[in-house]
């Protein structure tokens, strides 16, 4: 790499000659498939950005000017532009995030991998600007796919407000997100791509056309002066100009001549302007280029010749998820699916293989998912909107207020819940338990094993009054955790082995052979413990607070904030029920962490057997110089022994 | 009212002329005139849609075809025309609620008042059509300022994707929602507006154009063919066909004729179509008219001829915030204001016309509000965005994801938190202190009477590193509460007058007067109570889990939903303090609440100083079988007698 290495911040791509970018561009790649394919990341997206990266940051001067990236797992080559050459710890605990981190880099933003943001920062940075009188450039980038977000339409309205507040938006235009853009803004900008160009053909015709009277020719005369007519006639860019939006385009994104020139004059430009950029994601990787799934969007670890995956995963939660629905599809012809824009990576793809009719693509665009679904279940079907559990939040008050008030039977099915780690912060699954929790009527399951997926899709499916979720983690799905008993609509998953026993661990959804685990260490401890598996974990099964009365303390273990989750629920269960037995909720601390793999991060909050079973160990031994649970009947275990004359006392 | 009397239901219109409908037009303005000045309610929006409404059901046949309103406050022609006549009671407890209702008539479908849903709504019930096979028609009505809405975005890019699903789509266009539509949206309208009309002229001029040569007509010569050109020549509708929407308009909105005609033709196309409808809000009444600052898009009870209120409200919440800002926006220039929408309803005017430069008005678009604001900080301001606590909803995933992953200094303050009443389910602020637990970094502050808003909101604008969260409630703001003590950040409202205090009282916001009440009874009960205001109710003061283990129960009394409130939060402060003290918490039960008066519905969920004291006393008694907490002193009060024995048992 004898360019690459040599370019230790954006100012060093300022003394390279065409030809030596181009060379760097090659170079980027190969070391982008030869990296990318040792630690897994995301591949197809920076494949496609090489060139436009290098343009950007020989045109502006970052990070004085902001270079804002949408979503951010495009942001590989940006990194390799501003000093960050290390790939080898990619995404993993002390590497390299996957996304922009400020921790990183002076040159990093946008941390937030959620799309369709990038427009909304870049409006907040250029008021701020304007009112602080700097002159400093914004420049955001965003995916054809990205601007199907409502955010980005908002900001779109707001940036086209203000004439001569200077903003530039890169649109990065590949036709696809994961899965092929969707809708009329997609239709609208293939419409763009195909014509040659107006801004081509006025680069050409300029001079002729505007200035030289043409005898003889009725186009030139009848336009001369409806400037906007001519522009649509040749290359009907409407849209965005339509909503006051200066446009540039299309151009070449692998061409970086074009690409500076375009981007210099958009700098120059004093107000919003768009430059359309077509790229082509996966661009000089055969691999990525000849898959249609784009499942070079992100990889793991992979063969760099031939995109092959290195270890075959097993069975996963998704995909558990996406074979039930093809048996549900063939049973209910009223079940009908949503995705948005993630057909393949939530495990729609064979439900849509065989229902085309009954599938929903909406774009980047949750709300709409969400708010649809509700419109779909009142017209008389069960929609079923997959979604990573993180992006669910994006739809918060379209669960609430068009599902749930108007008591429509919708299915959500969060993918990723809990702890996914290695993608950092924005994408942890861990807030979902928490906020849906003040959802009226909603009923939230959080099925421990594939055998429980199953099942509990099937039991939200019935559900026609009512949202339901069924959250599940990612990766692949552990083997089956039988019940040993029932208790109300609770699993019970371990028997005490007592009839007085100590506590009540409340195990949820796939952290369930961590709860038994936890049992048998304290088991060893002479402390007897129940385990339940609530499976529906909102609302408390009524069981449970005479359950929990049986036991001297109540432990609640979920893979979601400690903060307002199923551990506060049961505690508020068994307080309204005046069952003050104490309890101890643990989940993941409320703080955003960091990248790391999903047994580093649990390690380091302390979600870990050990960790619990000595948590809870420290507090039977406290109780025991206190009196136990009132309602409960005397037992045998060492640590009741030692309470007999308090328990006496009171009774 | 002749003719409005003998309207049963939509059907009852189809035997009338068209003179007779401007007549009913008529009678229809002087009834809500007069009836809604008489209540208070939606007045301006309603005069707006009285042809339209009309027009509407004579062109469809609801409930069979889905007439859809957007946010739903014009909705009350609809309700005269669906058989509603009784305005009498209009949002009172029993009366007619001031939005579509399923409850009342099988003619409404959506109930929620947040703006912006109608599409995703229409889009849903189509597609459930398609699938169904049936042939029923869905129509959504939806202003031009909820347009503004990424919500709206969604939905078009879905609805124009299907080119024959059929949809209509009405633009009621008023130039306005509160405040005037802003953004590019609404310049493209404007220019919509303004053009004669390409369906004008084409209807005039279609045969000749289009059907015969015109010799030495080059304009025609050379368009023919290239249809868009022509048409954006003429009229330049652009968005929406760009989008691949049939576009219909601009339309009078107030020519029942011409609408009609327009809506059969959109009902006759097959697709996917919008009819742009010009509206003029307030239509037919002077005072309305009249008034720039559009306070007649909902009233309170005002005299009928000159639209002036009856009582003069005194001091409220908004105002002081408002007046506030103002003296913060002339002590230090990095702080700006942020609306969606609603310059006057959330107190901003007044800052807004003392600094122009530093308001932004971004539409019906929380999110943006929200993800710009996170620019704003970052680019050097502190951004204030104030928005009705129920609104917030929509932006929660960029208060999580934008601003407080990136550590922004913003403050949100939330208007109209808690009960609210008369608007019914969707306008109670009563998820704001659930949600926003999780957020890590988050300070959210409750004030207790216009002095703390003051106070609580400088200390807000103070912290430059997370954001935070001021919240009041809505209308009066009643007499300062004194504080007689301080226990860290905690506000102490009331001694309990002992050194073994019974009860701690945790009082939240604006219930300090209630919850001085609930002293003052139980005291007459025998038990000692300390009353705290926390002011910040997250993150939990360090000082409370010490306050409340000197006392024997913890009770807290917030309007906010019950579940994951203020409540649990200092639930789970005790419990990781290891502090077992037995607590109950008060607040709104997790249902959706009818409308009726702030007073009945906190009435009806038991949220009176009557009815938690005598839960408190219930438990107290119950506890007087029981040992007391364990580290409190001994004590006189008479429960306290009661355990002397248990006590010395344990101790």
């Amino acid at each position: 790499m004898p360019l690459l290495t040599r370019i230790r911040g954006p100012r060093d791509l300022d003394r390279l000659s065409l030809e030596q970018l181009d060379q760097l561009a090659g170079e980027i790649r190969t070391f982008l498939v030869e990296e990318v394919s040792k630690t897994g990341g995301h591949l197809g997206p920076n494949l496609g950005v090489v060139e436009l990266t290098i343009a950007l940051h020989r045109v502006f001067e970052s990070p004085k000017d902001r270079i804002l990236w949408d979503t951010g797992h495009q942001s590989y080559v940006h990194k390799l532009l501003t000093g960050r050459q290390d790939f080898s710890k990619l995404k993993m605990k002390g590497g390299l995030s996957g996304y922009p981190s400020q921790a990183e880099s002076e040159h990093d933003v946008i941390e937030n991998s959620h799309a369709s943001t990038v427009l909304g920062w870049a409006d907040g940075l250029a008021k701020a600007n304007e009112v602080l009188r700097k002159e400093d450039h914004v420049v955001a980038v965003i995916g054809d796919g990205a601007l199907t977000g409502g955010m980005a339409w908002e900001a779109l309205n707001n940036i086209a407000d203000a004439k001569d507040r200077p903003l530039v938006i890169v649109v990065n235009d590949n036709e696809r997100s994961y899965a092929p853009t969707i809708g009329g803004l997609a239709n609208h900008l293939a419409t763009l791509r195909t014509t040659d160009g107006y801004e081509r053909f006025l680069a050409r015709g300029k001079d002729i056309l505007e200035r030289t009277p043409v005898v003889g020719r009725p186009l030139y005369e009848t336009l001369h002066g409806a400037k906007k007519g001519l522009k649509d006639f040749i290359a009907p860019q409407g849209m965005f100009e339509d909503l006051g939006l200066k446009y540039v385009g299309p151009i070449d994104g692998h061409d970086i001549e074009a690409l500076e020139s375009a981007l210099v004059r958009a700098k120059r430009f004093g107000g919003p302007v768009i430059v359309h950029c077509l790229t082509e994601k996966g661009r000089g990787y055969q691999p990525a280029l000849q898959d249609e799934a784009d499942r070079f969007h992100a990889v793991g670890k992979i063969h760099p010749d031939t995109g092959l995956p290195i270890a075959s995963s097993g069975a996963d939660w998704t995909s558990v998820f996406g074979e039930e629905m093809v048996k549900l599809g063939k049973e209910r012809e009223d079940v009908v699916a949503i995705t948005a824009a993630m057909l393949q990576p939530v495990g729609l793809d064979k439900f849509a293989k065989a229902f085309p009719d009954r599938v929903y693509d909406v774009g980047i665009a949750e709300q709409h998912a969400a708010v649809s679904a509700a419109g779909l279940a009142t017209g008389g079907l069960h929609p079923v909107f997959a979604v990573y559990a993180t992006f669910l939040n994006r739809a918060f008050d379209q669960v609430l207020m068009d599902v749930a008030l108007h008591k429509c039977g919708v299915t959500f099915v969060l993918d990723r819940a809990g702890i996914t780690g290695t993608d950092g912060a924005s994408h942890n699954g861990m807030w979902d338990m928490s906020i849906l929790q003040v959802v009226p009527g909603l009923r939230l399951a959080a099925p421990r094993d594939a055998d429980q997926v199953r099942a509990q899709l099937r039991e939200a499916v019935e559900v026609t009054d009512a949202p339901t979720v069924v959250r599940f983690s990612k990766g692949a799905v552990g083997p089956a955790v039988p019940a040993v008993g029932r208790i109300g609509g609770m699993d019970v998953l371990r028997e005490p082995g007592t009839d007085a026993p100590d506590v009540l661990l409340v195990s949820v959804g796939a952290l369930a052979p961590m709860c038994l685990e936890i049992a048998g260490l304290l088991d060893k401890q002479g402390i007897s413990t129940t385990v339940v598996d609530p499976r529906w974990v909102k609302p408390v099964d009524e069981a449970m607070a005479p359950l929990a009365e049986q036991h001297r303390v109540v432990v609640t273990v979920e893979d979601n904030s400690r903060v307002g989750g199923v551990g506060s629920a049961v505690a508020q269960a068994l307080r309204d029920a005046g069952v003050d037995v104490p309890l101890r909720d643990f989940g993941i601390p409320p703080r955003f962490l960091d990248h790391a793999s999903r047994k580093e991060v649990l390690a380091e909050i302390g979600l870990t057997a050990p960790d619990i079973a000595r948590q809870v160990t420290g507090l039977v031994s406290k109780l025991d110089g206190l009196p136990h649970s009132r309602l409960r009947s005397n037992g045998g275990t060492p640590t009741e022994q030692a309470h007999a004359t308090v328990e006496s006392a009171r009774d």
